[in-house]
């Protein structure tokens, strides 16, 4: 192998596959960055077994060949370099990197031994705009569960149906539901690891969004290509839960509340609410007004909000954390919210259209 | 204790006195900031009994008095507060917090058990310019030492005499002296903690340069007063080390480079010698150029920068970090660097003024 690039194509390049290298893995060649020069570019490839991320740049070849190096410090070195042109060697099983007046010279693993991306054939396929992805990802990921004991839960459930396109995650304690129209020639159920939409989401973040990325299924795995970077990742196996059936269609309290204000006063109380035992606050619906209020050994606080009230008052109790976190993606300056009683959960929507809905479960009222 | 104050006056007067408050202590009533409301001020303080901070800022008192409470929630929950009026009241032993809608009551200390600052007599000051303080600081307080063994070594010496100020920081491998001119009053020589000064450097980085500070001097405790603030801090006893005997006055190899490519250069190849087992890098001194190169087992790395040699050719190891350290902080584009022999340390001064002198021990070179 033996090629130029330039520095910032080649530093970018490594910063996108970087995120589906993991420092922490028990095949070492993993800890690697694959390089492959061929037909005038440099493919870089970063896999942890459960996500790939391949990116191509423009490279003047001179010698084809492919070999596998220490991401982390060949990603450093590069990034430290000046931007000019960068020139990879491959002599005697090492990478020598040369750049102005540097020069580095980095053993290597052999390519031979690198496990190979999932091939992905190209024909189960659906097109999505970059924006509404990130949209659906930022709205529903952070309910995704951490407890490895229901994998699936780990994972967002994503249904392509009747020209609709839902993401859907649970922890057991709350659901939260995206939907939207989308024009798509297939159907499909599936359920994507949330690191894999993490990482998804930070390359969506970085690139122009009003252009649409091709996503690509097969029963056990799935592809993105966002412009000239492809993730490939597998998708979890087993039944995901049937949510549709969890979401209550009556309510006897209703209201309408403006979202940043409840979101402030919820994130001012639950200062307090942390010091408890049990870390929750009280939501008391009247007439006019929503009380928040906490009371644990070391103090009290409470907040007033004005409301729209639909139906009876209600006293009713919740993790503050599991309101925080939808009020700060929520994209609508005003909210519903509708209950049952206050063993029922509640139920979240934006005032301004149905695409959205969160579910919670309350707690027991602390010190009631 | 009763009185009005606006919120943004009142966050900000935290962010300052909460520098001085630990959450880990053995006296729990220092894990709270002390209010004293008095004359239509209200004065903030905190105490880690090794530092003070004080604040005051304007309140509308209708009922003087003091108490002392939990710095962390209190702090938390005036930062969350609308940009408003907050009023305090002192009931029952509990402090009450109203803005606008929300409401919290927080139980107290009494004040009573508060450790007084020590108090230190405004008679033997002097005045420095915010910036050159700042400068001083940030020049030399990389080389305190981090070892508990030798406290006098983990603050900064400062000398007044002569109409010069100097600021040394030694701590076993290296020695930073920044001095300046100072049309001072006293003369004094002190060491001051170097959690004092680092604390003091994030003030004034958040305050107008172009003004005077004044700073006072007892035998136990120095006093900086910044424009509202004043800071007390204890002096670190016992004999300081009599560093200007360490400095040699003669060279043997003495080169001129250029600050940023040295530094650009040594990051660059220092990536590779964290991975090996010394951590050090060589740096051949060449006719007409410096070469920086680590070879360590995962590969080899070198860097070359032109320079201008006076004297003999050289090779000598350093520990990288102790040259980065001081690259970053020296306000020169050209450096210049004297040497006696690879087993002598090694001088680093600003080519453009004399008011700062690094020295360096260096290392065996690797691998030679």
């Amino acid at each position: 192998m033996k090629l130029i690039c330039k520095q910032s194509d080649l530093a970018n390049a490594l910063n996108i596959v970087q995120k589906a290298i993991s420092s922490k893995t028990t095949l070492p060649i993993l800890t690697g960055v694959l390089l492959e020069a061929k037909n005038g570019s440099l493919k870089l490839t970063g896999n942890d077994l459960s996500i790939g991320i391949e990116k191509s740049i423009e490279a003047e070849i001179s010698e084809e060949g492919t070999t596998v190096v220490s991401s982390r410090i060949f990603g450093d070195f590069i990034r430290k370099l000046p931007n000019d042109k960068v020139e990879l060697t491959m002599e005697n099983n090492k990478l020598s990197i040369e750049c102005f007046k540097s020069h580095i010279d980095l053993v290597t693993y052999d390519a031979i031994e690198y496990p190979e991306l999932p091939q992905v054939v190209e024909s189960n396929a659906f097109k999505i705009n970059k924006m509404l992805l990130k949209n659906m990802i930022k709205q529903t990921i952070f309910a995704t569960s951490q407890d490895e004991t229901r994998p699936i839960l780990t994972g967002s459930y994503i249904e392509l149906l009747n020209e609709k396109i839902s993401m859907v995650a649970i922890d057991g304690f709350r659901v939260a539901i995206r939907t939207s129209k989308l024009n798509t020639p297939i159907e499909s159920k599936i359920v994507v690891p949330a690191k894999t939409l993490n990482e998804i989401n930070k390359i969506l973040g970085s690139s122009e969004d009003n252009e649409q990325i091709e996503v690509f299924i097969t029963d056990k795995n799935i592809l993105f290509k966002i412009d000239d970077i492809k993730i490939v990742s597998r998708l979890l196996e087993g039944e995901y839960v049937k949510y549709s059936q969890m979401i209550p269609n009556e309510f006897k309290t209703k209201i309408e509340i403006n979202t940043a204000d409840l979101l402030n006063g919820i994130e001012r109380v639950s200062l307090l609410s942390r010091e408890g035992k049990n870390n929750s606050i009280k939501l008391s619906i009247k007439e006019n007004l929503l009380e928040i209020s906490s009371n644990v050994e070391i103090g009290m606080a409470n907040d007033e909000i004005p409301l729209k009230l639909d139906g009876n008052t209600l006293d009713i109790g919740f993790n503050p954390k599991y309101l925080i976190d939808v009020l700060k993606v929520i994209e609508s300056d005003i909210i519903y919210m509708e209950f049952l009683a206050n063993i029922s959960p509640c139920i979240i929507r934006p005032q301004n259209n149905d695409n959205y809905t969160y579910l919670v479960l309350p707690v027991r009222i602390p010190n009631s």
